[in-house]
């Protein structure tokens, strides 16, 4: 139950698209924040994988909802045999012990979840635990990371701006198709021919995005349709199974799909 | 309480009416999540019981519901003689011990729910258990399967798109006349005459869903039509019971449901 | 604390209207889930108690409400002087017991309590205790049965296509007239000319729902009426106080009522 | 702690109006359950103590509210030195011991209040505590009384129709004007001419009731004046600090009703 | 932590502006229960402390909102070392030792903060402590007050006519201009001169209230100016920094009121 | 876990740009309540931090946020080994042991926070703790600090009139272009040049608000790109990464930006 267990053993792989890394290192460096924006499954999660092991830091992640409150973040009282005992949350974890603490889909928590990170993102880089009546100072190589789906923020559920303001910030979108298909083709160990009629496709389905359809499929998509294929399935099967029902239920936008996989295939 | 109670003792019979056994075996080796996609009571949790016990795999089904809390599924602290104690949940015990976890329309679950699946279905295959300071990494046999109505889903209740593009899907719907009609005589233990009847019945109930009636009958409702004339009941009041009464109060409704049966019994 | 206090002492008397009994005899034999359609105080409850009696089964009634929550049916551990022991729910205790659980107006609860019942209606007949990791699997006398009145469900609140198409159902209503005098003569124990007379007032009053009455007197209120009788009261009070004072504060609506106890009396 | 705090231990003086005197005896002796229904301080918590006393029974009194639960009426677990131990609520110490239990205001509670009534104003007067898994039959003495304001009642916040039949009920308004000098020249301590203007004052006041006054001045209004009376105020100033500045702030309606007082002096 | 903490030991100074004085010792000869009503800092505070002091009975206060529970006002299990004992609420203690409650702003709390008074308020004086099962008799010394702003009530929050009609009440505004002035030179210990300028700014700007400005400046931000003033801040600035800059952002109103103050100093 | 790890050990860097700080030493010496007005990151806490410094003060911030109840300033009571102790909340430690206590946009946080610092902001200066049955009065050298963003507020989440009236209040905006730079400057460690070059990007950004921009760039953000400069990186990038994409996603608005910045660079 140590920080350890959160240190990754091997390299996560990941094919930049562009200054993201060299920008991390330096926001890294300076200690600054860092939002990664951009659409689902388009790897940021991987991307932070990718610089922990790089840095040789340990890597916590926690994905928000609007349940989570500030407790489940810092940490909380706990009944033991010997009465109550303080269990640490996985963001006090993280600013003890020197992790990169990622919480991904921030906005999705609730407000007192964002408050809590801003002493922690401005010069006093301190969290108090209120219920302990304990001041951490932040470990010297703790780093907040958060990540940030504009296409998903309304008016009623957005970071404020004392919020967004703390951070520094990269842009991820789809990589491209060059890049995508060696994604694939690594990921789900099919042949380059294979990566490049997915990539494809799916570069068909994004363009119907807004047009019934509300994202396009996503690289993760592209490679659960590779591992499919590994298993015997045919390109066409795949297709449907692992993008196309998932996504629609509209039979138009199917049989716009359909026909999109089987002019690539 | 082991995990053995989990597995199934006797074959679930399950009549196949497409690709999805094929589809599941491909998935499950690949180890990637399933959604089942269909309409109440046409064989899904059957289905993955049935597939389940062909792949030797124990099954623990979870049928969500809004109050349902990321607790409920991962498990909780409780206060024993000694103290308090870890209760793993039903989806970490799934985790831990290599179990087939089916979510039953998980879109009915508040969001935490749904985002605590998130590190479960990407490469990482962790699940944290936060209040706990533990990280469970997925036992090899592990899969996570959920069920998702279409019909049901509305703007304010759906699942989220990173959440959708995460899953493999197979669609389910009624099956073809012939098969639902054994399925009734085996279930029900009736003549194939009157499991024919009472497919019949069903297949004009479901031309008028969307005309007052909000679903047809259900391959379910039919072998509860068949159990009651297995009693002795007639036919016309099997169908009363089982079938009219309890799906519609519409007087209009009601009398051309029953003339439906008349013109079949 | 045993399911012996759930048996019923005396045959709670009862006037079938129909084919209720035989239907209900036929359910039970094949195990089907129950449910029982109709109107506020027209005999659904009595019902449940004379079939309880009759098949010489365990009865536990339950009264859903709003607030109620799934641990309220199944369960949940209780702190005792030897840290926790789990105290099992009515619907637990009647599923290991083999009585008959009787939900009244289930839709007016909470959508966890409608789901939890969801694996006891299927063929799987069991519960799963999730708080305590155990799986109960039903004893082959239980038996769900639950009620549902028409004229209260609305678009918010009603029961899920799901849940409906997993119950064979039987309509109530008011009794015949002859019947009806019956019961109010027997149960408040007046004369059969009163109770004809309390029938017609009853008949009258339920021609006027809609026009500014939400429901007209049930037999309950007649055998109220009756008892007031029975104390020396004159039937035109009894009538007032049992009867129109409680349903209706509108002046016109009391004077409508007024002429029609006038003339009946 | 025993019930026979709950006795009263003197006559609480009570001036009848109509018969509702005799209706509470005869609804007592058949045990059915009371509703009261008017106004707010025209004396309907007078009488329920006035005929406990007169019956000689315990009096359990609740002020429902939107906040109360149904286990603030049934009781709970409770944490002592030997573990948790069980305190019976209110509603559960009356139907053990038999009291009256008079829960006034009803509507306000939650819902699950007015269903934990139910098997309690039916034929099996029962109450089962769910969480302690016990059936309560109610002791012979027992007995049930809401009260209900008409004019307070909304859409969504009434009693159902399965609650209100099940009560015989009484209405209750502001007494005579000489029964009500009376009752004031009594409670106040003050003279019969005193008495007399104050009761013509509350007359107009309440002739001022939807013209920007939501309720006259109730019979306790004038008992507190009287009172102030008493203390050496003039009839002006008692009625400016004891009637006027309470309800209204609204200097039209205050001028009218100094000008209702001035006349009246 | 016994009743004499809540003892004032020196007068608070209060300047009558009326018969408010005089009116709270017929109510209080009358032990009936009083409403302050009025606007923002105003005096009410100070006035129910003086009144404390001068009836030589000790005072509790509670700042009513919108979080607060019954269980705040009328108190809890707490669980010590020897099991669970229970602590009174503020207004138990006053209610058994005979102290003066006020609740400020009542109206904020929750309904049922406002039900638990029901019983203290008229001739009952009792206060059932539900969850101990316990009836205390209200001390003879006992009384019960709250305050009330007219200005803030809305239709979905203000006391419920049931709730009004208990309680005596009176009017507070601001003070007579001198009245004001001795106010502010004493608690200000500034010069006569001075509190002069102060008072005619404050009415200037109530003049203002309801064009853009919510509420005038009260007395009690002139005693701030006042200290400010005293510290060596010219009147300018300190009626900048005490009055203007906390009540308004607009531009104009600020302009406005900057002309106020230059044509007074 | 004493009050003195709330001590500042290094004098923070304070640039004043108006009458901040004699104003600040005035209200201090009166002790009044101070309430300091303002956007954004234009050093706000950075002041108080300066002024607790300056003064030789403790200081305790509490950043508000909607979910904060008002234990969680006041405190709670903790079950340890021995049973339950009362653990002081920030403000109660302020309060007993003589520190400053900031409140970061208490307008966040849920109405019974806002009402438990009311005895403490007028003469009374005392804290009720009403769960542990205490009255603290304040420390001499307490003080109460709160920020507030007006604009922020909306009609539904305002401070009352009877809290804001509490304070003295100074305005913040951000400081004039040559204090800016040498903030900029001396904080980021970078070149006079490139802090009037950043400088210069803000004001030109600021005059993007309400035109698609909800806030310009704060002083915290040119010194994040002055840091990433720091480390290398070209004035452009650190723009585009610590001003730009954090804070808009419009490409029009970043397309504004960017020539913004091609303009200064």
């Amino acid at each position: 139950m140590t920080i350890d267990q959160y240190r990754l053993e091997e390299e996560p792989t990941y094919h930049p698209s562009g200054d993201e890394v060299a920008f991390y290192e330096s926001a890294y460096a300076a200690r600054l924040p860092v939002m990664l924006k951009g659409p689902t499954g388009c790897g940021k999660t991987r991307f932070v994988e990718h610089m922990a092991w790089r840095l040789g830091k340990p890597l916590i992640t926690v994905s928000c909802h609007e349940d989570m409150t500030a407790s489940d973040l810092v940490g909380r009282f706990l009944l033991g045999p010997e009465g109550t005992h303080w269990q640490d949350g996985p963001l006090t974890m993280a600013v003890r012990h020197g992790a990169i603490c990622y919480l991904d889909e921030v906005v999705e928590a609730r407000q007192d979840t964002t408050v809590v990170i801003h002493s922690l993102t401005d010069d006093r880089r301190i969290l108090p635990l209120e219920k302990k009546g304990e001041l951490v100072h932040a470990h010297p190589d703790f780093q907040l990371v958060i990540s940030y789906n504009p296409g998903y923020q309304s008016v009623l559920k957005d970071l404020k701006e004392s919020t967004k303001q703390r951070f520094s910030a990269v842009d991820f979108t789809y990589p491209m198709a060059s890049v995508e298909a060696s994604i694939v083709a690594s990921e789900a160990d099919v042949s380059a021919d294979i990566a490049d009629k997915l990539v494809k496709i799916a570069e068909k389905s994004r363009h119907l995005r807004g047009q019934g359809l509300e994202e396009g499929a996503s690289t993760r998509m592209l490679i659960h349709a590779g591992r499919l294929i590994k298993t015997g399935m045919t390109l066409t099967d795949a297709c449907k199974h692992a993008i196309i029902v998932p996504i629609t239920d509209d039979p138009d936008m199917r049989g716009a799909l359909d026909a999109v996989v089987d002019a690539c295939a």
